[in-house]
């Protein structure tokens, strides 16, 4: 216990050392690192899944779901994946330094300019490709890294960081930026969370008890990945054709992420109407379908949903349905159960879309369009360590921009203050 | 017990429903509420003062300092500032609403929008003005606020809301968007500090052991306003007169907040020229001079700073002074000793002031000017809800813009995910 204490203190002194050292990096050398990196994966690519099969056959025994360990798998074209993130991340403007600037009365040249935050601890589950994602964008914007995986994926995780921090070494980037966690015990976790002194911000990425475990126990500021319970609501004024579309795609394109749509409500005056063809189509792709009172009137062979349902983060193909009797239910309906991420209307009432995106709290509504698009690439702003599901400093997507906290610059002439 | 976190509970229950009507209040009558709000401050101005009487009474008994007592105590005069913030407030764009849009290959158009936060809990020592200042900012953002203000203002406090939420009612403001803790008892604040369900953000101002009970406890998100430890580094490349008149106004324009200096570091070159004369002139302000080894040597009639001094922030009408072999070891100081708020350097040496500049890790870094000048309205900011020493979210002056968060919105024609 006192080891682990001791493990993870001078780990933490270490990085924010490294830290010191990378605020003043330049980008062309940053990016070189990047590129490194890319070239370490590919040429170390058979030591990496020979350390991630370790995790996979210690997973086996540890009887972990086909769901788990297949997140928890390294491939070839996986690791190609964490590739192009690194090209990707490499090729992304460095946001350090950016500085807004403007002149007051008395002559002050006051600027804002963008800095590294400092220390990054990154506490997240089991997909390996976090590591990568997440040292590539926190080194990008010039902070110094602590991630700490899933105890499942520490094999994958630990050979992952050599191959990384060798990068390091080669370019010139001080190798204590990226460190991971060799210590699985969750003493680490918690004496991490205590070490305001030297790390800034702690980025906390999986399911709920994680997540509130982090919260509980962290004196260093948090942004939370929480979870995703997300709603389409169909109005009875929507274009049925398209609203198909988009309850097809919000539920089956990709089931298990947080975007993806939990529940269903439609408007009681096109229920009929669209609910046999919309729910057939969901049945044909393998969806479990569990409805309301008046869902399972209109089509009896459904099982029914328990109040369970409607708080329920299925990320899986499962679909809860309810039939409301306007927009107002549906919108209370979403701020009763919905977790605030990725919320949709299908309509094509002006009034009710406007209402709908003000009255609705959610990092992301939309109007006509997919839940899914809730993501840094898909929005615009590059590659993403997550989605924040907190209203500090970051809400939706996390891209570089929020890797980087502010100082204010000043140019005076011997200005005193009266 | 029991008692208090039913009403604390009850308290953060109210706030919550009164920040979504909050949400969708009108600019125009969130500026009247806060201009009614001025008119009752002088309406009821009698009032407050015999309740200000109270606390000064019992301060007097509880033995305060003069210092405690003064910043206590409520006239016309501090009233009469208290509208003008009012006013002020009032007159400020309103942030909410505020959406940078743009467009998508696939058409999608999106647009992030500034809303309010939602629910913010204000800790805070001491001067009752914080209660108007703090109240203005975060309702004029569209967010709820409860307020709990130092058990020795109790009475002044009660009675400033009295007045405000009066205001409210009048203009058509849900009245617990409003609201004053009325228990002195700690606990009231452990348990406002585990409601993480309710209130969204929490802002703590005052000494150390208030954000430190502040961090520790809390599993919402806290935004802190810790101590301001500065430094002024006077060049061997500086401009003398220059440095003198900035060490002056740093020091003495107002000793007892933040932003003012707490050590004077000076390059050796320059020290036996300039520390007669600028500490000749501090002594003159009434200021009591703590002098290193070096600059004992010099002025021999100075007490000697022990090693503690360089850690204390006096936020009085004392100054540590410390003579330096060169920048390098001014910035090592600054980095060991600092608080990372207001830091300066005085040199017309070009590549000096840029590596300053770069390499000092504050909220605000200056060439040539006085450390004084950290402030929301200094910058071009407005009205301050106080000065953020932490890197998430805002760092530095602490405006209205910062008293929101965003929210994405999606405009679409049926896009889906491929």
């Amino acid at each position: 216990m006192e080891n682990i204490t001791a493990t993870i203190e001078a780990m933490a002194q270490k990085a924010q050392h490294a830290a010191q050292v990378m605020a003043s990096i330049s980008t062309q050398v940053k990016n070189q690192a990047l590129e490194v990196m890319a070239q370490g994966l590919q040429a170390h690519q058979d030591y990496i899944l020979a350390e991630n099969q370790k995790d996979l056959e210690r997973g086996v025994e540890a009887k972990l779901s086909t769901a788990m360990l297949d997140r928890l798998r390294l491939t070839p074209a996986r690791l190609a994946e964490m590739r192009a993130i690194l090209h990707e991340v490499a090729a992304l403007p460095d946001p350090v330094g950016e500085t807004r600037m403007w002149k007051r009365p008395n002559n002050l040249q006051i600027g804002l300019m963008r800095v590294p935050i400092g220390v990054i601890g990154i506490i997240y589950e089991s997909r390996p490709n976090v590591t990568v994602d997440a040292a590539a964008l926190c080194l990008k914007a010039g902070n110094a890294v602590i991630l700490r995986g899933g105890s499942e994926a520490i094999h994958s995780n630990l050979a992952l960081q050599k191959v990384l921090t060798e990068a390091c070494r080669q370019t010139g980037l001080p190798e204590e930026a990226l460190q991971v966690v060799p210590i699985t015990d969750r003493a680490a976790i918690f004496h991490l969370l205590s070490l305001d002194q030297y790390i800034d911000l702690i980025v906390a990425r999986g399911g709920e008890g994680l997540i509130r475990t982090v919260t509980e126990h962290s004196r260093i500021p948090v942004i939370k990945h929480d979870r995703g319970l997300c709603h389409t609501y169909v109005d009875s004024e929507a274009d049925l054709e398209m609203a198909l579309k988009i309850v097809y795609n919000a539920k089956v394109q990709r089931p298990s992420v947080c975007n993806a749509m939990e529940t269903l409500l439609v408007h009681e005056e096109i229920a009929e109407k669209f609910l046999p063809a919309c729910i057939a189509q969901l049945e044909e792709a393998g969806v479990e379908v569990r409805g309301c009172e008046r869902t399972c009137q209109i089509l009896p062979r459904l099982t029914p949903a328990t109040a369970a349902d409607w708080d329920t983060e299925y990320l899986d193909l499962i679909l809860s349905v309810r039939v409301v009797p306007d927009m107002q239910e549906a919108i209370a309906h979403i701020a009763r159960h919905g977790s605030k991420l990725s919320e949709a209307i299908v309509t094509n009432n002006y009034q009710k879309a406007r209402e709908f995106l003000a009255r609705v709290d959610a990092a992301a509504v939309y109007v006509n369009a997919s839940t899914r698009f809730t993501d840094g690439h898909q929005f615009g702003l590059g590659t993403e360590l997550g989605i924040s599901t907190q209203k500090l400093h970051v809400r939706g997507p996390m891209g570089l921009e929020h890797l980087t906290s502010t100082k204010y610059i000043v140019f005076g002439e011997g200005q005193i203050r009266e």
